[in-house]
Order: C-alpha cells, then structure tokens, then sequence
C-alpha cells in the first residue's frame, strides 16, 4: 500500500499551500491509519483483500481520513483513538465507491481499471459489504455510541443520497436545489462526520463540534462541485484526463442544469437526445462543452463552489489559529484550485 | 404489510405444531415489530419505501426476527427492546437478499418478481445499503454495544460467507468442509446473532447467551442445508414450485458435493459441464436428480440436517420446560419436515 512521505519531509521544506500543508501534517497518523485499514481489510477468503487492496491502494488522496486526522489535532486531541476512526471513514467510502462501480456500469475510476470490472459486479457489492461491517466492527470496538451514531447517520445519508440521484439521472428537468439534495447526502454527509468525530473523541463542546461538522458539509458541497465541473473542464482535457463520464452516463450535475435553463428550445432538445435517450455522437461532447461555455454555466457552478468554500472556511473561525487551521483552510483552497 | 394472525389465535386453537406454535407465541410481538420495519424504511425518497415495501412485504415468514423474539421470551425478558432489535435482523436480512439478487442474476425469488427485476441492480444495491445502515441506527439508538458488537460480526461473516461462496460457485471439486463453511457464514451466523441478542436484552448469564448462540447456528445450518435439497425436491416440483435454480446458476451445494464424490468419470463430466461450463439442455435437470437420487445424496445431505437440527435441540436444554422452549424446538421440525 502507497504510504505518505514521512514527517521528515515538514523540517526542511518550505512553507506549502493547499493539499500539501494537510498531508505533511497528518503523514504520521496517516501511516497508522494505513496500518490499521491493512489490518481490518484482511480475510481468510482470499478474493477478500485482493480486491479490497486494488480499490484501497488505488485509494487517491485519503482525503476523508485526513480530515478526521486533522479535525482531532485542531481540537488538541492527543490519544490513538481518531487512527481507527479515520480508518471507518475510509472503509465506508471504499464501500460507497465499490458499490457505485456496479451502479454506474463505469468502467474507469481515477484511470484504473475499476474492481467492477476485473472482478465483475458479484465480488464488489460483497466486498464493498464486507467493509462496510467491517467499520462497524472498529466503531464497537472504539466504544463510543455518538461515533456510531454519527456514521451510521451518515451511511444513511449517503445511500439516500445515491437513490436520489438514481431517480433524477436522465431527468433534464433536475432543479438547481435537487441537485444541491443529492450531493449534500452522496457526498458532503460523509466529509461532515469526518470531521465531527475528531471533535467528538477530543470531547470537545458542541459549537466546536457543530462547527467541524459545518466545515465537512460545506468543504464536501464544494468538493462535489468542483467534481462535476471538473468532468468538462478543458483543463482537464489537456492535461490528459478523461472527460465527459457524466456527460456519456447522463448524469445531471449543476453545470447542465444551468445551461438546460438558459438554453433554447433546440438546446434543450440537445441535451434531452443526450441525457435522457442517451442517443449521442462523437461531436456532441463538443457541443455540449460550446453550450456550457456560452452560457457561463461551468463558472457560474464553480461560483457556487466558492461560496461553500467561504462558508467552510468561515466555520473554522471558532478556532484559534493553529498550523492544523491553516491546514484545513489551505486544502479547501486546493481543492477549489483543482478547477484550473 | 401482512400481519401475522392476532393472539386471539392462540385461545380457541387445538395443540399446534411446527411453525405455528412459533408464530402463535410472537403474533403480538410480530405486529409490533411489523410496525418498526415500516416506520423505519420510510424516506422522503420515494423509490426507498417502495422497493423496501416490495422485498419485506414479500416477506416470507419472518423466521429471524421470531427468533430474536422468542429468545427475548425464553429467557424470560419482559421489556420492549426485542421489538426493535429483531426488526435490525429483518433489515439486515432484506439488505442481503437485496444485494444477493444483484449478485446471482436471480429472475425470481418466492415467486414474485425480485426487486432487482422489477427496478434494477442500482436499486437494489442502495436500497440494501440503507436498510443496512437504518439496522445500525436502531442499534444506536438501542444503545448496547453488545448488541452492536454480535450484529456487526454476523454482517462482516455473512459478507464473508458470500464471497466464499462466489469463490467456489461453479467448481465442482468444492468439498463438504467447503461448503459447510459457506452456509455456516452465510445463513447460520445470522439466525445465530438473532437467537443471541434475545439472551442479550434480558442480561442472562453467559452459558444461556451461548446456548441460544448454539442453538441458532445449528438451526441455520440445518435451515440451509434442507432449503438446498428443497431446490432438487420431487415434493416440491409436484408442489408447483420451481425446483433447479441452483443447478442453472451452477451453485455447488452438499447434494452435489456427494453426487459428484461418489459418480463415475461421466457422471464427473456430466457435472462440470453443467455446473462449470454452464452448458444445459432441456433434460440435464432430470439427469441431475436421477444421479442424486442414485447416489443417496438427497437423502444424505437431509441426514445431515438432521444431525445439526438434533444438536440444536440439544442446546435448548439448558432452559427450563416452557411454551417458548417448546416453539424453538417444534420450528426445527416444521424446518427439516418441509422437505417432504
């Protein structure tokens, strides 16, 4: 499994921006985090932590824990308990990321080839189940019933979530604010919990855990946005990147549900042949970026990112400054940044 | 939702036998439970309670959460924990089933249409997930990490379960230690948490929590072992009831580990082709169960529920004579009798 640089890395560099500040902080925490996801995600059925492996090693920037990690240091936590807990946030969204392999019958997530599809849909509804316990188990054994609370809240959240945003794929007519319902649950929910319970295992009182929780929502809705800008962003063409997944599944992000209300009849009969009878050609990727771009929908949605930003960074105001703020502000800065 | 029959039953009604007694003794309870299940399905989106209506309203006989209930019962509990605690293990349960549509491409189940026919994979998928994650939040609000601690250990085995069992689907060289730990995952551990947890509530001292473990393991095992012959049952194919499903999946349950141990070099052809390869004819299913029946492995496997229905029996006595008692043993039977 990749692990972070090491803690050396923080004495002799210089001062470091967005994701880099968090990364450096949480890199010794998040090497036992590693250890323990290693651990709990082992098996005597072999098809077990193969898969598992190959979806956890792939596993991006372990941004979720790190925010667990982070939110217990802001709020001077200084036990072990935050370490398993970063891990259960972690193995929920791998589940969360395993069953929507199957759900969206993508065949590319971050440029790998998905679970899904070396090991077929059986295998990772299974898996994806079988880590999903698994952060359950961890949970009980970390003891405290508002943890578990809190995620099992949010697990909720999120397959609400992900069942909305069934009913409203294809859906052209998706408002702004259906939108908004669906990634608050599929995606912000799990950022909020992760940054609750660090406040809830320092035992902090409740406006600093409402306030970390606050961060996580807010951060997570920007996070999203940004996601579905991103998957039209010719930025992102140029550096390589796949994009239009949404485009080609039909899904309905922001930056289409502006442009579908700002369009004309014959626009809107575009993206209808596109989205909702997914009758598309090799120019109507094309068509589609023109039509964003002309009706500013993909700035107006990363404007709305940026007001969650704001309203994230403002909910660490409760804090002191500290070199574990700055770390949580500069990250949403990276993220938005992600954009360009 | 269908109701059991009220407890006015119960007075003017001759001795019963087999389920009955079970279902006399919990209708009460049953309805209460009933009652938390529908509540706790409910969504503001819409596509949750329907499905989840779907599958739990198709609900079979609701053998689990009896169980949870009667144990409660047993050990003379007199409290209303139980209520919610077995609606967890219909939760749990459904999400299962769920998700197992999903994996086995099952076209139909109890004879109705399965959800995942009607409504598709996603569906299925996530609305399992959320009546997963809603048995986590009933425990919560139950508030015993013991209780937290024996379903979350039942989830991770069942998952465990599944996953072996996609393992050794289609390989005919599977052995009866194989397959018995499949079934013992998968379906025992389940009814064995749902027996436990009703030891559990009314704070019983551990031999009778571990003996209701025992006892539900057992009956489990003996469960699965008699619904796998039941798929190659003469009774049931003049019942009307579909019979051969496993054997056009290719699943390799104990009536063809012996089958296939004890057949010749054609009849192991035989085998692999039809359960490996997965190339049928119309007359295969006919040759399946004259070689079985030739090879005694019905009735064998059957011995073999039997065995494991005799040593749950067995685990009962360490409980005072009562009509609770009573049910728990005559439900074994309805269960080993339903072969014939």
């Amino acid at each position: 499994m990749a692990l972070v640089a090491g803690i050396d890395r923080q004495q002799a560099a210089p001062p470091r921006s967005g994701i880099e500040r968090l990364v450096d902080l949480a890199s010794a925490d998040l090497e036992a985090v590693n250890a323990i996801i290693l651990e709990h995600m082992q098996s005597e059925v072999d098809l077990i932590p193969q898969l598992a492996g190959h979806i956890i090693a792939a596993g991006g920037k372990r941004l979720r824990p790190m925010l667990t990690l982070a939110s217990a240091r802001l709020c001077n936590y200084r036990g072990r308990r935050h370490l398993a807990l970063a891990a259960c946030v972690e193995f929920i969204h791998t589940a969360t990321l395993l069953h929507d392999d199957v759900v969206d019958e993508s065949d590319l997530r971050r440029g790998m080839a998905t679970a899904n599809a070396l090991w077929g849909n059986k295998s990772s509804v299974l898996v994806g189940d079988f880590l999903f316990s698994r952060a359950f188990q961890l949970m009980v054994a970390d003891g405290s019933l508002e943890v578990l609370r809190i995620l099992s809240d949010a697990s909720a959240t999120i397959a609400e979530g992900e069942v909305l945003q069934l009913a409203t794929s294809n859906d052209t007519e998706t408002t702004e604010a259906s939108y908004l319902r669906v990634i608050s649950a599929k995606t912000a929910a799990l950022f909020a919990a992760a940054c609750r319970i660090g406040a809830v295992v320092a035992e902090r009182p409740d406006a600093e855990e409402l306030a970390l929780e606050r961060y996580g929502r807010c951060f997570g809705t920007a996070f999203q946005l940004v996601d579905d800008v991103l998957d039209y962003s010719a930025r992102q063409a140029e550096l390589g990147k796949a994009i239009g997944d949404d485009f080609r599944e039909g899904k309905i992000t922001l930056p289409v549900v502006l442009a579908f209300a700002r369009g004309d009849a014959a626009e809107r009969n575009f993206w209808r042949r596109c989205l909702e009878d997914l009758e598309q050609d090799d120019r109507d990727l094309d068509r589609a970026l023109d039509l964003l771009v002309r009706h500013n929908a993909l700035e107006d949605a990363m404007e709305r990112a940026r007001q969650y930003a704001a309203e994230a960074l403002a909910a660490l105001e409760v804090f002191d400054e500290s070199s574990e703020r700055r770390a949580l502000s500069d990250v949403i800065g990276f993220c938005v940044d992600r954009a360009y």
